[in-house]
């Protein structure tokens, strides 16, 4: 479904590609041509699904989350965002700008983790029936541009780490495998090599905005 | 799946029908019989299905719950449930009993909210695969009874409050009826009559189990 009044954009990714500051950035420069923006981001975005999205960091500490339990909560905050807050602001006219939704679920927990993409298709359709974000901008970077990041952080690196950096590599590198999958499938999607530096990234996704005509 | 070792027996029914009194009874005598018993409920039962269920409960203050949300919460928690507590203590031969279970979101959600059977049936095999109680007892009575018990206890009563009851009262009705479909198509339902004195019931419960190859 074309949302009528509004426009939904959403940003994917793996980490540290530049999500949140491209953003901010395209968030400014909507503004500047007089429109209303809502910035928000997923799990979360309202009361109820932030305590959610707080249910799925934290209640790793106190015991094993099942992965069907915390893709089920992954749904149910995003119910949630969707009548309470998205579905609103597009049905007022704004624009929502929201970091991460469906396409992160595909990629994360059905290519990264192997859950099925049929049960994670019932759930779509459970907690947004036909609706859909009207852009998605993929921010593309391979895995190892994180791990580099992560590396630049300055993290010590043992044995177990680079073990666990082994499997993560192979995780990160499967969702981002997803991502691109979905990119393919669904003409919604511009893809913004996110491996260039940040600025050349900004430019390239204001661009797709400025030029008239091509959003 | 007839569970192989342990039994898993839930509790069923409206409001103030005596649930939990019957429930302890019950475990009281399975373990003068030498069972290891659980006494569980739903929603909740591990840490992560009882924040779930804290934010089932208290959300209501924040925002209004979109109902696929509170659905989705519901089987989250199950799942959660299901795979953290209730499977693992079968498998270890002990006996389960639970405090509601899917049947309630059957009733409530499905036959008293309106929600999809269907869409409910999905979550169910998402939640639980074909996992399902051994027997459940359903303690039936008429809503009149909740409610004749809520005024017994002095709530005061208004216009607001008849309507208020009215609605409430049609719903209860509904998942009255949801529970005695339910107990009409499935085998291991055993109907019990709550609007007994709380001391027939309970010696009615117990029957079951005490004669030898009821239960």
């Amino acid at each position: 479904m074309q949302n009528p009044t509004g426009r939904f954009i959403t940003f994917e990714g793996g980490e540290g590609v530049g999500k949140s500051t491209n953003i901010q950035a395209l968030a400014e420069y909507l503004r500047s041509i007089g429109k209303t923006v809502i910035v928000t981001r997923e799990p979360g975005g309202t009361p109820i699904a932030e305590k959610i999205r707080n249910d799925l960091l934290k209640a790793h500490h106190e015991e094993p989350m099942a992965p069907m339990a915390e893709l089920l909560l992954m749904f149910a905050a995003r119910a949630q965002h969707v009548d309470a807050v998205i579905r609103p602001a597009l049905e007022r006219g704004d624009w929502v700008l929201c970091d991460r939704f469906t396409d992160s679920t595909i990629a994360y927990q059905g290519y990264g983790r192997g859950l099925s993409l049929s049960t994670i298709e019932q759930l779509k359709t459970m907690a947004q029936g036909d609706f859909s974000p009207d852009h998605t901008i993929l921010l593309d970077a391979p895995a190892s541009v994180g791990m580099t990041r992560a590396r630049a952080r300055g993290e010590e690196l043992n044995e177990e780490t680079d073990r666990f950096e082994t499997e993560e590599m192979a995780f990160f590198e499967r969702a981002r495998e997803g991502f691109l999958a979905l990119a393919r499938s669904e003409s919604r999607f511009h893809i913004v090599d996110a491996s260039q530096s940040l600025d050349d990234v900004t430019k390239q996704v204001l661009a797709l905005f400025e030029i008239e005509g091509n959003i």
